[in-house]
Order: C-alpha cells, then structure tokens, then sequence
C-alpha cells in the first residue's frame, strides 16, 4: 500500500501533532468565539460602529496586499495546500483574526467557518512545517486542523469529522484521514467547550413521522434551499468579478466596495442584517422570518465578502436557510403537518450542505445540533439539494472529484 | 461534465427505473425472509432437518457449476458487473433465493444480505438490460438495486441507501448515486414492511454521556470488533481455499465441505450456532452470550459459506458483534459506565462495517437500528473497526481506491 512503509511509531507521532494542533485550535477558536461575542454586543449598543466599514474595508485590503502573499484567496488557499501539500503563509491565522473581528465590529455581513478553517489550517501547516511532515501525513495534519476548527467553533464534533474529511473535494471524502479528523474534531469542541466559549442552541420541536406529505415537505424544501445555495455562492462571485473587472486601484475597490455596504446600510435601514445576524435563526425557528429576510441577509453577505471582507460563509447561510425553511414550514405546516422549527432545521443544514458541497457533513451537522430523530430528512435533504446546488459552490478551489450528474 | 448530455428526461426514466426496481426487489425481500421465517421455524422443530445439509452442498454445487456460469461468486459479481457495466446472469436471482433458502432450511450458518444483494443486482440488471441503459446509467441502476436489497432486507432505509452507493469500493463512496439510493432503499423497505415481513428490533437502552471512559470503551470495543471482523473474513477465505485446492472433483468437494459442517454439528452438539441464529443478538444485549459463543458462530458461518452454501454474512455478523459487545460491556459495563445492551448494539454495527468495508453504511445502520442518541459511538466505532480490519473484507472484489493507511 502507499503508506506501508510508515510504522506505528510514525502513526503515534501523528496522533500527537493532530491531538496538538486541535487543542491549540481549541483555544484559538475560544478566543475567535469570545472577540466576536465581545465586538459583536458593542456594535448592538453603538449603531455608530457601522461607519468603520470603509476603514475595516480598506485596511483589511492594504494588509493582505501588502503582507498577505496570497492568503487573501481564505478557503480556497487552504484546500490547494491541503490536496497539493504546499504550504499556507504564517501571517494567514493572525491576519483573518483581525480582519474578520473587524469585519464584525463595523457590522459587515459575516460568517465564522471560515476564519475558523484557516486559523485550523495554518496551525496544522505550521506544525507539519516544523516536523518535516512527508505528503501524506501533511495532507491529514491539514484536514484534522479544519476539522478541529469547525467541530470547535460550532460545537459540533460530528459535523467538524467530516467537515475536514469532504470540504477539500466535490464528490469524495478522505477515508484515510477519518481517525485523525475525528480525533481533532472533538478535541477541537472540547477545549473550546471547556475555555467557556458562547455556543447556541436550536430545538427542532416535532420531529414529523416518515409519511408521504412530510417527505414530500422535505424534496420541495430541499429544492428551495438547494437553489438558494447556488443563488448565495453566485451572488458572491457576481460581486466580486464586478469589482475585480470595474476598479483597477485596490485600494479604491476596497472603498468601494465598503461604501456600497455602508450605503446600502444606511438608505434601507439594514442594520439588522450585519454582523451574525444570530436573531435571524431564532426568527425561522419561530416561523416569523420570510424570504425577504433570506434575500436581504443574502444580498449584504455577498457584498460584505464581495468586497473582501474578511469572515465566513457558514453562519448568514444559516440565517438563510432557517428563514427559508421556517417560512416554508409556516406556509405549508397545516397542510403537510410540519412545523417551522423542523422546516427551519432543515434549511439550516440544506443551505449550508450545498453551498458548500458537503453532503456527509449536512447529515451529522443535523445530528449534532437537532439528535438523530430527523436523520432520516437530513439524508434526504442532503442529497436532493447537493444536486440541486451544481458543482460551483462557495469554494471554487474544491476538486470535482465525482461530478454531480 | 461527464453527463452534460443527459436531458431531465432521460433522468427522469431513470427515476421510474429504479423505484421499478426497488419495488420488485421490496416484493422479493418479503418473499425471501417469508421462507427464511418459514424453514427457520421448521427446522427448529425438526432436528432431522441437519441431515439434509449434504444433499443441499451437493444440489447447490452442481446447479451452479451446470447452469450458473459464475453467478457462485456472489457479491462479488454483482462488485464487478456494477463496477464494469458487465451483466449479471438472471439465473443468480432464483438460483441464491432457492439456495439459500435451502441453506437455511438444512441449518448452514449464514445470512440473508448475500442473497437479497445478488437478487436485487439481478432485477436492476434485468431492467438495465431491457432499457439497454449507458454505462453510467446501469451503474446508478444497479447501485439502487443492491440499495433497495439491504433496505428491504433488513428495514434499515438509510444503511440500504449508502450500502449501495460504498459496497462496491474500499475507501470510496458513489455520491452521483446517492438519490437513486435513497428513493430504492425507501421504497424496498416501504413495499418489504407494507407486505408483512418479519422484523427484529433491539433496545440499545441506555447510551452513556461522552466521558473518558465512556469514549475509552468505543475504542476499545472497536478495536475487537476490527479484529474479529479480520478472523471472520479471513476464515471463510480459508476454508474456500482449503477445499479449492485439496479436492478437485467439485461434488467430491461439496459433499466433503457440507460433512464437515454436519459433522461438526453433530459432534459438539452445536445446532443453536445453525441458520440465523437469531437468538445469539438477542442473548448479546442481555450480557448473557461469550466470545465462545461469537467464535463458534464465526467458525459455523465459515465452514457453511467456505463449503459454498449460498447465504449472506450479515446477520451471522450480527450475531458475533452482539455477543463480543455484550459481553465487553457485562465485563467492563461495571467500571466504565455501560451495558451489556449498547456494547452489543456498538459489536453489531462495528463488526459489521469493518468486515463488508463500509464505514458510512456503519454509521447511519446504528442510527437506523438504535437511533441518533449513540451516532457518537457508531462514528467512532465504524472509523477505528474500519482502520484495524485492514483491507480485505468479505468482498474481495471490493476496488480499493483510497488505501486505508
């Protein structure tokens, strides 16, 4: 086999880097979590916070231009790292950090995950780098650092298993690293656990019994959600490009780009939409948000990261995906005997599995956040809005493995 | 992509194909496990039904020989003709369900899944055949069939949904069949449950709270379970061998081999370690069976398939991990914080899943069969079992695309 000449002490020595890289991964994402907690209730309290968009904008720009080699490229750089077994530039952790705490303190429309995922990432790397790592063990260091990096700042252990196994690949899950990527997840979840980091919860209420109309309820959702997906990670490329294409100067794209946030802000009174936007999925929980509400938190997401912002994609994808399937279950709960909490739970975990093509993590995502009575609509909506969703999500570095269709 | 030319239509056909399938095979699995309660009950009052284990060797092997081209390798051909787009003989559809009916009736030691895979496979290529399906297509098919086989099998809709899309690979799963799937494994079940067949239920009781030693028990417990899963493959590889090599005469050799198991029923007086054995699982979550009990079964079940009874491994597998389990959590239930019945209900899944290789059907089985409370465990179970059985399941046709280490 490829790795036959590696022996059990090697195998040992890796546990202990991945055992390593996810407890400091632990912290990391306590740290993350506790900043955005912290930045995030002043920018509640001083609506006035909003006006440093174009400095965050701009600064966030010059940074990475100027000291961030190619670390601007997040996600998708730490997925060329991982399958390619180059490495990710130091400054890339502590930059996002920044840049993304920032981001939600002036209320740009962002997410976690993918902060999270390159601190994880540039951990591991570092790791992997002072122990001279040969291809294949670099390559598991790597996923068990994303994994450590979503199972800890979600608090959700199964998810950030698979999360480091899927999110490199479209149509493949990397078996080999399953051990180590459990392993992290975990050890990710525990130690943020333990440092006391903020977490929500979400209660899917009623579970419906497996019948025509409520697997009906979910292939319709799964659709909605699976389009609303491709609608998200579309709309971000369509910014971006357009920016990319229109303004030369960076630095004045970046203003720009900060601008239009602020003004769109400003004109409609969106303040509500910046930053997390936690109130979001409490709404679709409670059946109150609509798919206005979706389409907003879609609308200033897309331009938030459009216009390189630092932060994540996960976070606003489940405000829109529990609006969406809260709305959905309100609209049609009488008649298909679903309530919004289930539609909610549903979107949350539908959207974000196909924006991001990462079917195996939506249904553990669903058991680790809602117990395992509903795995049986997670599978399905997994798979129906995976296909939906395309192949270009939100990552476009992911390799097509498999193709969708 | 691969199949931009396919049109909705052509999607759509396949849709109605395999919901065709999967509810010929739902009719087949109820017919099957009809007979299997049938000759079960009979035999179990009628000792002397032994006695026909020679005259069942000897029919087995000369209708396969004379009419089955190489329909006796089993699953393996249905690996290979979904794999490679070959065609399966329809004479293995009623040759495995007589066979193993008959295997059943005379107490060999085996399963059910064999025999409902390679029906199953039959059906689906029967309908490829018919439709003269592309390649890809005919894989999608046959993937749905072998779904709608398990699911209906055994009445666990999201095992059969990913068994189908893992059992042809080591280290892979097909994602592109994953809705087909899932609607076959749905609906073998939906038509095996409507039509009345017999269903067993276990009880997982309690599941303990994530501790150390709670986690410390898993990994343990899967450690055995991988190991056992190694003998257990490896025993029916030996015997097979032993009587391929030794006797060149097949009659000769299938007369020999069916002796040889009603020899060494009748010596040690192990008729309870026949057929099904159903009361083996169920005297694992009590505590009450040995690793005594899991060895005798393993070498009944290895002495009866390595002969050439027709039959599945599954539920003999079962029976092992149950009693292995049950009997880890009776000994260290006491210091570490479990019961008898969830080390069974971890030993039937963790040996199931490192001896077939498919550690994602491990998972969602266990949160099938005992729900989503445990999915910690049964992850952490199916990922360790599946690294410590090494390569070589009980499917050596099973293509090896992600080596395990």
């Amino acid at each position: 086999t490829i790795r036959g000449a590696r022996n059990a002490w090697q195998s040992l020595r890796l546990f202990s880097l991945v055992a390593l890289v996810a407890a400091l991964m632990g912290v990391a994402a306590w740290a993350f979590l506790t900043c955005l907690d912290a930045v995030t209730g002043f920018r509640e309290a001083h609506l006035i916070c909003f006006a440093l968009l174009p400095a965050v904008g701009v600064f966030t720009a010059w940074l990475y231009r100027r000291y961030g080699k190619d670390a601007a490229r997040g996600n998708n750089l730490v997925i060329d790292c991982t399958v390619s077994g180059r490495h990710i530039p130091p400054v890339m952790a502590p930059f996002t950090f920044v840049c993304s705490v920032a981001t939600h303190l002036a209320g740009g429309s962002a997410g976690r995950e993918g902060t999270a995922v390159q601190i994880g990432g540039t951990i591991a790397d570092a790791v992997s780098r002072l122990f001279k790592l040969d291809e294949y063990d670099h390559q598991d260091l790597l996923m068990a650092g994303i994994s450590a990096a979503f199972g800890g700042v979600f608090g959700t252990p199964l998810a950030g298993a698979f999360f480091g196994m899927e999110m490199c690949f479209v149509g493949k899950l990397q078996y080999r690293a399953g051990v180590y990527c459990l392993l992290a997840s975990f050890v990710g979840d525990a130690v943020t656990t333990a440092l006391g980091a903020p977490r929500e919860s979400y209660d899917i209420g009623m579970v419906p019994q497996l019948v025509p109309s409520s697997l009906a309820f979910a292939v319709l959702a799964a659709v909605v959600f699976g389009i609303a997906a491709r609608m998200f990670s579309g709309a971000i490329r369509v910014v971006k490009r357009f920016y990319a294409a229109h303004i030369t100067n960076y630095v004045v794209a970046a203003l720009v780009g900060a601008f239009v946030v602020l003004g769109t802000y400003v004109v409609f009174g969106l303040y509500d939409y910046g930053g997390l936007s936690s109130w979001l999925v409490e709404a679709g929980f409670t059946g109150t948000a609509t798919p206005v509400d979706a389409l907003l938190k879609l609308a200033m997401t897309a331009l938030t990261l459009g216009a390189g912002f630092q932060g994540g994609e996960v976070t606003p994808i489940f405000g829109i995906g529990a609006s969406l399937g809260g709305w959905l279950g309100a609209a049609l709960g009488y008649s298909l005997g679903v309530t919004p909490a289930f539609g909610a739970a549903l979107g949350m975990v539908g959207v974000f599995g196909s924006a991001l093509n990462v079917p195996m993590t939506t249904i553990l995502l669903g058991v680790d956040l809602f117990g395992g009575l509903a795995a049986p609509y997670f599978v399905i909506v997994s798979f129906v809005s995976y296909l939906v969703a395309g192949h270009r999500g939100v990552y476009p570095a992911q390799r097509i493995v498999t193709p969708k269709w």
